[in-house]
């Protein structure tokens, strides 16, 4: 049976503008083990950007349907679906594809909503999520009084990330471009400062650092570690400076960015590392592995801004160029 | 008051056989907080080796006497120390002047004899256990279940790192260069392989890899990590083959020795790092923070050979050669 459903895709790379919305057809036939969802929500990420951008490595071959998580009713099921019902509100991550109106997943792909967290904030949290979860417990597996640093407080991951600590006692500080979003960073229980300020404070000794920036800003943040401190690189968010992402941007951070001998590492007592989180996200072995952890420490992520489906290309432009906090999702 | 006392210096740059004992004049004249210790045993670490080779870059100006480690009678106490009395057993760490029959030390750097371990153990446990404790639960953090790869199990650190991880939970692969030493290993629950034998296995998936060779097997190894994996190098035992150690070889393993460059850790979702134990040793604070939970943790050292003083030349010989398993001693 075919039915309408709206999708964004990337057709080529550029600025935020060159995304649409189209309208498509959509068999609803399902598999035995398939889930049909409503999507209600889905959420926006920065490996979107770069990938929009011609930045992301990993990215399908044009054109593709970007999109990494969403949130919905489920409209039907498969034969031997035992864990939903129609009607279920269900979240799920995605490996791409997440841009859209109607979905049909696999039964292990999709996540009942845990109580608390409503259908807005369930499309922002896979992704996020998953990141601050394999910094805190895997990377960093951050403990009671661990100093951490965290470049990206006021983002998605970084919210996520306070909270986590917060959970198991360890003492942050959260850095962030703007001083208006101090008070921010502080409801969480962390220290603030902006990127300036603590340039220019003799806060060291950090445990764990998360650092999403990249670049020059590696190098800086490393010389804070205390002994047997751990650096951990989450992103390339050098290469995209307010919308101005482009080759040379990515050459430059690929070549600011540091290399580390690993005879540096043994005189200095540290620790580096990096990882990219959409690798996890398809990877089955993993996801069932760590899901009872994670739904053991689930939090409430921050929404920043919720754009209607057809005002895509505004709600890139917003989180390409820093003007928000916290998460930006698309409603459809 | 001056009483005689034996002491073992590194004069000059050389093989084994470059070490003697000699006999000087020591002042017994104890400062309130001191301790005068009649040593019994002390430890002989793979540093005091790469020292008199000449390739240790932190040791100091020749003539000077090696040692970190040892344990003894306290002979006498300054007017201020009351943790000690004359007669009780301790052992203590010390950077650098271990190799000595006498010594004095602060009340701070002397530990009670735990429980269970006698004057040999006490002398072999300080550098090996403060290694492995970083190891375990600094860097690698380890936790039950971890897969956790150790390249010198047989070594005095290895075997306090199989014990430490056997009290977590965590399952240990173990690598020796002698098929003879392999029953040893598996007697602390791992499972064991020559370096030769597992090559061509396809053990992986490693969460913490403890790498002492350098040199080239940290890529072979790098490659066995599994995803957020850590690989731990805390040694050039490669600059150090069979007492060939020369300027060449630590050239050659500061080449072979791989640089990382933050991207590459980033897309392949890997740490690397490394210590260098000896530097923590001196570290007032960090001591004091870490003791209670080492003493929580002390372990059995595994006592290899115990060399009287004046066969000092003998013992590197054996640890150089690695003809042992566990730990070298001297006794006084």
């Amino acid at each position: 049976m075919n039915s309408k459903f709206h999708y964004i895709e990337i057709s080529k790379n550029g600025p935020a503008d060159t995304l649409e919305i189209n309208e498509g057809s959509f068999n609803e036939h399902l598999a035995d083990d398939e889930i049909l969802i409503d999507v209600k929500y889905s959420g926006i990420n920065f490996a979107d950007i770069l990938m929009r951008l011609g930045l992301y490595r990993d990215a399908p071959k044009k054109p593709f349907i970007p999109g990494y998580e969403l949130s919905g009713i489920v409209k039907a099921i498969g034969s031997s679906v035992t864990k939903f019902k129609v009607g279920d509100e269900v979240m799920a991550g995605t490996k791409f594809g997440g841009y859209v109106s109607k979905i049909k997943l696999k039964d292990w792909q999709v996540l009942e909503i845990p109580d608390g967290l409503n259908l807005k904030e369930a499309a922002a949290l896979p992704v996020n999520y998953i990141t601050a979860y394999i910094a805190a417990h895997e990377f960093g597996r951050i403990r009671k009084d661990d100093r951490v640093l965290i470049d990206c407080a006021t983002g998605g991951v970084g919210v996520v990330l306070m909270q986590l600590c917060e959970k198991v006692g360890a003492e942050v500080v959260g850095l962030t471009t703007s001083p208006a979003k101090k008070d921010f960073i502080a409801s969480y229980g962390a220290k603030a400062y902006t990127f300036q300020e603590f340039e220019n404070t003799d806060e060291t000794n950090f445990d764990f650092i998360l650092n999403s920036s990249g670049g020059k800003s590696l190098k800086a943040q490393y010389q804070r570690l205390s002994k047997s401190g751990k650096m951990c690189c989450i992103g390339l968010q050098s290469a995209v400076t307010d919308g101005k992402g482009n080759f040379f941007s990515q050459i430059k951070a690929a070549i600011t960015s540091p290399w580390y001998p690993i005879l540096k590492l043994v005189m200095e007592s540290k620790s580096v590392s990096g990882f990219n989180a959409l690798s996890y996200f398809d990877d089955e072995p993993w996801m069932q592995k760590h899901l009872p952890s994670m739904e053991s420490t689930l939090v409430k992520p921050f929404i920043g801004e919720v754009f209607k489906a057809e005002d895509v290309a505004r709600a890139h432009q917003t989180l390409e160029q820093k003007k928000t906090r916290g998460k930006v999702i698309l409603e459809w």
